[in-house]
């Protein structure tokens, strides 16, 4: 049933132009009556979905409204149509507006959630999306790529939206640029709320593309304005500019751990950007710079500690003569008016060099083309801790301008550098937990390039014609930013804050009780097991935040199938699993991911534990995710595996979790696999897989194993070997060390257990 | 003396600006008195130079002028004022104009003529150059590359000026883009007449180059219009534009041994021009198309013949990810409303595919991306003569959408194709030897792909919004172009064309005659020896087209030092040698270049003559060039060295001679370098050396060839040997062909003279 409802065109929004249409508001209640009522609109009609589930539905939004009268699809209460199941929606034609809708449990059966097109000739121009949400709406399988929204056309916006939890590979929001339809094309991507992207496990995790290398020549004129984006963690790309004169403009970077990046592409202008981190996290990156004409003007970057690619400004050096998917040289960029406060080492150049590796990499892999034409000019650093290196040259910074730029190191010595000069400054708060330097660098001259006079405004959007100074911030009287204040961002129906709830601990005596309280807990529940054994016979579904504990050990013993686990690590399953003694009958698992369908991250901390008798500890399956695993003071022993996590075999560049640490734990008759941790493909920027074995010992381990390897890590970037002891273990080498990148062990102690070597540089598939 | 007229400024030139200031015009008389008033300009001055010859002078015309008060700097009288010797203009600041100037009889001692900046920072804006006229200006040797005019800054204007005859590496115009001082120039180059540029003999000889590989991701929106470009042979590309967004617009190629190339960067708009040949050189060629988004539209092709590189519309493969100086695949073109009358072949695509080459090429030279995304539509094409394949596939055109294109091929049958349809058309005159189909395609529906509505006029100018039809031309009552009517492009103060005069002939009859009458003959006269002998003790020195020639035979003898030539070929130096018995006395030269400062070509021309006794037939020195070196029934004998022109050897792909042709000669005792021949570098583009050695008898030839090779032609891309006797040489090879190339044997007889072998592919050194 169709309702109705005629109503009077406003008048006075349509003055100067077409004649009123009549306008109609029809209600939809299904799939038939949206596609038949679509296929009626006329501009200035108003498409209503009713309240409540839309299950697969896949929605063709293909019309013309005009400016004036366009034509909408909206919610019939913002928030209340939840697009569920196998459902999509695509928009083409002109001056279309869509409103209001959550996208959640389920996800898409094309490439995209949303895409401005309907086929590859019809696009969308002058539509817009906005006020809705999608949350966790992703693939089954993380390697099935897909993207969230995805551009086509001209003059299409996504505003005031909420965009939270995509898992699988694939950028959250790509503008695509082929084809004369899709260039030129001056979208809009603001006012969104970007909450967070748990870490991908490799790349191809972006939170928002721009283009492609393969249309890098294209001029794009994208702007992404007022978004917050936090902990955007999805990999070392936040946003990925790859095309011509994009706009990143007064965005919050809050916690995020990547960088905006300019990697293919020219003349970007990320202006009035606010980079904030925790002054810990090495992960929360700023701004890296690739290729030509950049502007980087009045942004503020606050308590960040990255390095090299995630440092506060990376200037990257080039191949010479590129190839179109790898690094052009930078050249004619400015950074200008911006200022950093406690973020060490900010200005960081040539970096990526790898001149050293000429004689081992071919010539076109080399990035030995510095930075030239590049103006850093204007600029404020302030630090609490004096950095005693502001500038670290990775190659040198012989093409970069110093000038008028100040810097307070608190008295800490620092390399002297032309352009960068010492001076006392203080801060004053401009909001919570926000602090600057506004004052004291009145009389530094400031420098004057060519084209400066288009840096027009500060950070704050105040006019730098008059009483102009630099760094980001003009001064003036009372600045109170509010910066994290979330309902400024995305949809205005929706809040990503989750009231922190006390746990409910619910005790369980027997193996019934066990399964229908884990069942029935709450997210971060606690289910405490009390003394004694417990017999399991099917696998424990783990599908939340669950603890599992007990006072005294209590033992579990798993006698169910083999090959099946005890703890099933379904997606968003995420086990403590603290003080327990875990047997099997050999042929099962401690604890394993599905086999497929892990469209959620899960994860796995063990703490105080014995896990014996099993045929593998740990089995993740391809295509798992665990954003962290860590075994702690727990012991594995007489087991046929331990830790498996090596079937990311694509060599894409992913791996099963970000973090796999093992600390004060024993090992003890392990016979194979004992940690088995894998990471293919070649791609410098992939910077994951951490591995920490600390503090614990291995003994009577890898007497099948055929790799004769112990801690197998292959590919894995960062790995920490350290106060160890390897006593009796039946293999030629404890681990092999990658030695071009963050391998380290130090501390073991070796007996009769082979040696740890380190390879410089290991053979490995490229990415690109 | 400097006299100084103040007069009134011309208020209402100036309405809505700032006050008119006081305007002097100040008369200069010598490089002093000019770069004192420099240093004084003020807005509206006028710096008038005095007529005359002003010798070895830099001027560097730095002032601030306004946009309605400029700084003019001009010729007392127009084409009043030689510049000559050692000299050069540079300008910086704003607002300048320079007008009248002749440069000639000289050089610069710069890098550049005309440079619009005078340091690397201090550029020129809002500058322009007028009125002038550049000829023969240049640098003493050829491998000495300079510009002729280099734009930098922003919004320079070259205007209504003649520029010919370079000779020497480098373009003669060239806009370069590094630094952001430089960028978006919004350049100007209108109205000029680009004159002759004679064959450059290798690269390096654009008329226009619009940035480089290295700033081919910058925006430059330089126009290019209204000129005349008249042989401009320099080499294959005419323009190479190598940035974004320029235009090429309403110019007319006039019988132009080259093409316009969008060699780097994307989106060149190429609309309006008008290319013309002469229905038979292969060489004057269209448009060629790299990378992406360039818009080909209203142009009319017009008797060409060109082929593969140098076709009508020439659509290369590129390179996959391709370095940044190579090809980037041609992506997202737009090919229509053209017109091409008589031209054979004129849509080629794949161009320079060599797929075929995948074993013996590294990945990175392999061209095998074919175009994407391009539509070639509404377009006429009309054939007197039919062309059974117009469209020609080096590779599959799978990536292109015809569309509404019509042919008449009067009658003969073509591959069909959809989108290109037969119709019977007629030729409707619209000026003086140009007829172009108007009519008679009235109903064919047009193609509008995205963005099409921009393409709103034709060739003419004329509006698209009614009556729109398919070509370059909408029909309308008469047309009458005077396109060739050199008074409209150019200074309006110089003609290029010269009158024909009736040759003189002087009779000559002893050596002291022949020395004198050489020097005071004019251009192409006829030196008419007596019957008998000349003993020449002195090389006679040729400097100008010149005729030598006697009636029955006359023998001169040269006895002069040895190493040194009987003829003498300097710059300009154009001999025809006819019927002349030419001896030496087995240590000279018969011909030679000069060793150095050859800056201008030169040219040979021997008939019914006989050389012998003679070092070296023919010693062409390196940097020397000339068009075309001619033997005709000649007979060379008895010499240690025949034809050598070898001395190009800096593998830039440069050679001593575009045609080297032996017709109906006879070598015989010739003991070395028979015919040495020699080009060197590998680079795609090169078209030239052309070796013709037809109905020739060699005998007893190469007795001291440590080469072991009778004719030595390696890296010459055109090769015919052909009916030519090859009798009793005692070399193991007559000739090693170039397989890949251009290089043809055929119906030689070889008589105990080794043999003719083919390479496929030589080992070159790489140009770029």
């Amino acid at each position: 049933m169709k309702k109705v409802v005629f109503f009077l065109s406003v008048l006075f929004l349509s003055f100067g132009c077409e004649k009123a249409p009549i306008s109609k508001a029809i209600k939809v209640a299904n799939a038939n009556e949206l596609s038949e009522s679509i296929a009626n609109a006329q501009p200035g009609d108003e498409i209503v979905l009713a309240n409540g589930v839309w299950r697969d539905v896949e929605i063709k939004f293909s019309a013309k409204g005009t400016e004036d009268w366009p034509i909408v699809l909206k919610a019939e209460t913002e928030g209340g149509v939840f697009i569920e199941g196998v459902s999509s929606l695509e928009l083409s034609g002109e001056y279309l507006e869509v409103e209001g809708l959550f996208f959640r449990n389920g996800h898409s059966p094309k490439s995209n959630v949303i895409a401005f097109r309907t086929s590859e000739k019809e696009v969308a121009n002058h539509c817009s999306v906005s006020n809705c949400v999608i949350l966790d709406f992703n693939n089954l399988n993380r390697d099935d790529d897909n993207l969230w929204v995805q551009f086509y056309g001209k003059n299409n916006t996504l505003s005031h939206c909420y965009l939270a939890g995509k898992t699988n590979g694939g950028p959250t929001v790509r503008v695509d640029l082929k084809g004369n339809q899709s260039i030129r094309n001056y979208h809009q991507i603001i006012n969104n709320h970007f909450g967070p992207r748990p870490r991908k496990g490799g790349a191809r995790g972006e939170t928002i593309q721009l283009g492609s290398s393969f249309t890098s020549m294209s001029p794009s004129n994208t702007t992404i304005a007022n978004n917050l984006f936090e902990a955007c963690n999805g990999e070392v790309e936040i946003i990925s500019s790859k095309t011509n004169f994009n706009i990143i403009k007064n965005n919050v970077f809050y916690k995020s751990e990547g960088s905006v990046v300019t990697r293919h592409g020219n003349y970007c202008l990320i202006d009035g950007n606010y980079f904030i981190g925790d002054g810990e996290n090495e992960n929360f990156g700023g701004i890296r710079i690739v290729n030509t004409g950049h502007w980087i003007t009045n942004n503020l970057f606050y308590n960040l500690k990255g390095k090299n690619f995630r440092s506060p400004l990376a200037i990257m050096n080039g191949i010479p003569k590129s190839p179109l998917n790898r690094y052009n040289q930078v050249t004619d960029v400015v950074v200008a008016y911006n200022t950093y406060v406690n973020s060490n080492a900010p200005w960081q150049f040539g970096v990526g060099t790898n001149i050293d590796q000429a004689d081992v990499l071919p010539k076109s892999e080399i990035r030995s083309a510095r930075p030239l034409r590049t103006e850093v000019v204007n600029n404020v650093i302030y630090n609490e801790v004096g950095d005693p290196n502001p500038i670290i040259e990775h190659d040198k910074a012989d093409g970069v301008t110093f000038a008028s730029n100040i810097i307070d190191n608190n008295d800490v010595l620092f390399a002297k550098r032309d352009g960068l000069d010492s001076k006392t400054l203080s801060l004053t708060s401009i909001g919570e937990d926000l602090s600057v330097p506004l004052l004291g660098f009145e009389d530094v001259e400031i420098y004057s390039g060519f084209d400066f006079e288009t840096i027009t405004k500060d950070i704050l959007g105040n006019p730098r014609s008059k009483s102009n100074q630099i760094g980001a911030f003009l001064n003036s009287e009372t600045i109170d930013l509010d910066l994290l204040d979330k309902t400024k961002y995305g949809a205005n129906w929706y809040s990503n804050v989750v009231e922190v709830k006390e746990p409910t601990t619910h005790s369980v005596t027997n193996e019934a009780e066990l399964v229908s309280k884990l069942k029935a807990a709450e997210n971060n529940d606690i289910i405490e097991l009390k003394d004694g054994v417990f017999a399991v016979s099917e696998s424990l579904i783990i599908s939340k935040p669950i603890v599992i504990q007990s006072k005294g050990k209590t033992e579990i013993v798993y006698n169910g199938p083999a090959n099946t686990p005890a703890f099933a690590l379904h997606p968003y399953g995420k086990l403590k699993l603290k003080n327990i003694k875990l047997k099997g009958t050999n042929t099962q698992f401690a604890f394993a991911s599905l086999k497929e369908n892990m469209f959620n991250h899960f994860g796995l901390e063990v703490s105080d534990s014995e896990i014996s008798h099993f045929n593998y500890a740990l089995k993740v399956y391809k295509q798992s995710f665990a954003e962290e695993i860590t075994f702690t003071n727990t012991s594995i022993s007489n087991c046929e595996n331990g830790l498996e996590l090596s079937e990311e075999t694509n060599d894409r560049g992913d791996y099963n979790t970000e973090y796999l640490t093992v600390n004060n734990c024993s090992f003890n008759a392990v016979k194979s696999n004992v940690i088995d941790y894998y990471r293919g493909g070649y791609d410098e920027s992939t910077i994951g897989g951490n591995l920490l074995v600390l503090n614990s010992i291995f003994t009577n381990c890898g007497a099948n194993e055929k790799g004769r390897m112990l801690l197998n890590h292959r590919g894995i970037v960062n790995v920490t070997i350290s106060n160890n002891t390897f006593k009796d273990n039946n293999v030629d080498f404890v681990a092999i060390l990658w030695g071009a990148k963050n391998n380290n062990a130090s501390e073991n102690s070796i007996t009769n257990s082979g040696q740890i070597k380190t390879e410089q540089n290991l053979k490995l598939k490229l990415m690109y």
